[in-house]
């Protein structure tokens, strides 16, 4: 039994048949499609990598992250980050992986196909976030199937990688994510 | 060679050894103490479960969230997210797991001894967290040792859950941390 209907604002909603009339072949208003033209599931190529722009943060927004999910000193308090571990403040971990997720929001997932994420596997921060730094997000394919169970969708895993404005991985991992298979024009 | 000293806020800074004279074995203010008796390395004990408490999401906080990093219609958007492919509205899995990092910090992780983290290993979020929820969160220790190229320093394994208040796993994952061994009272 296929799953449920796709994600998508209203105005890209694109599984009736209606739409599939009104908007032709794609079934979907493009401007649904993002950047690197990634839509449906089949446009995800194994092995291809998509950039996904690039994102500065400052201390204010690390300190206020730091306070309201992870109000460790090293996070939130410049004067006792000095003398911590990493020398001087950094961003937690998961302010990098949800400014990281904005880029592959607003670069790589698709509003029409995106069904939402299973997890991610290997996810790590091997440099830190400073003040200042400006972060690069890339995603390669690296799995690709149809989903058995549901054959409305496809799994796609992604290598995620954030670099920082010295060529430093600040983030890595791999995503897992489901997405709608391209609308079929004849149905 | 040893690595940097301790993370804390200067009233639990406890490297010195001024503050090991005044206040005694522990070295430290036990204020710095988490409430499952958490200090240094040694406390962790393997196979050990410590509950974290719990936190309830509201929709506003899910859409604050979601607009600020991962605007996805089912994250922001309550009537698209009606027709998406959760049937409503749920969390990001970020913010999730910001709301349950927010809970280790505060009733797992030690003030005195936490030098941050290298990553999280299967990190999934087999069901979603909706507007209302309410989560409470354990970590249960699986691994720990010694680190073996910085003598101050070990490595501990957490398996990590947030169930809702159906019993209903929202969260799980395994964090690798790096905390400080308890300092030797003799030096």
């Amino acid at each position: 039994m296929a799953g449920p209907g796709p994600a998508g604002e209203s105005k890209y909603f694109c599984n009736s048949s209606v739409m599939l009339e009104l908007t032709g072949r794609r079934g979907c208003d493009t401007t649904g499609v993002n950047e690197n033209g990634l839509s449906y599931f089949e446009d995800y190529r194994l092995g291809a990598t998509y950039e996904c722009g690039s994102v500065s943060v400052d201390q204010a927004s690390i300190v206020a992250f730091g306070k309201e999910f992870d109000p460790q000193p090293f996070h939130v308090d410049p004067v006792a980050a000095a003398s911590g571990p990493f020398g001087g403040l950094i961003a937690s971990g998961w302010h990098t992986a949800a400014l990281v997720m904005r880029l592959l929001v607003e670069n790589y997932l698709s509003a029409e196909s995106s069904l939402g994420s299973a997890g991610l596997d290997e996810l790590r921060w091997p440099h830190p976030v400073r003040p200042g730094d400006t972060l690069r997000v890339r995603g390669t394919v690296v799995e690709s199937r149809r989903s058995l169970s549901k054959p409305d969708r496809g799994i796609v895993k992604t290598a995620v990688e954030a670099v920082n404005q010295e060529g430093q991985t600040v983030m890595r991992a791999t995503a897992i994510n489901f997405m709608l298979v391209r609308p079929d024009p004849g149905t």
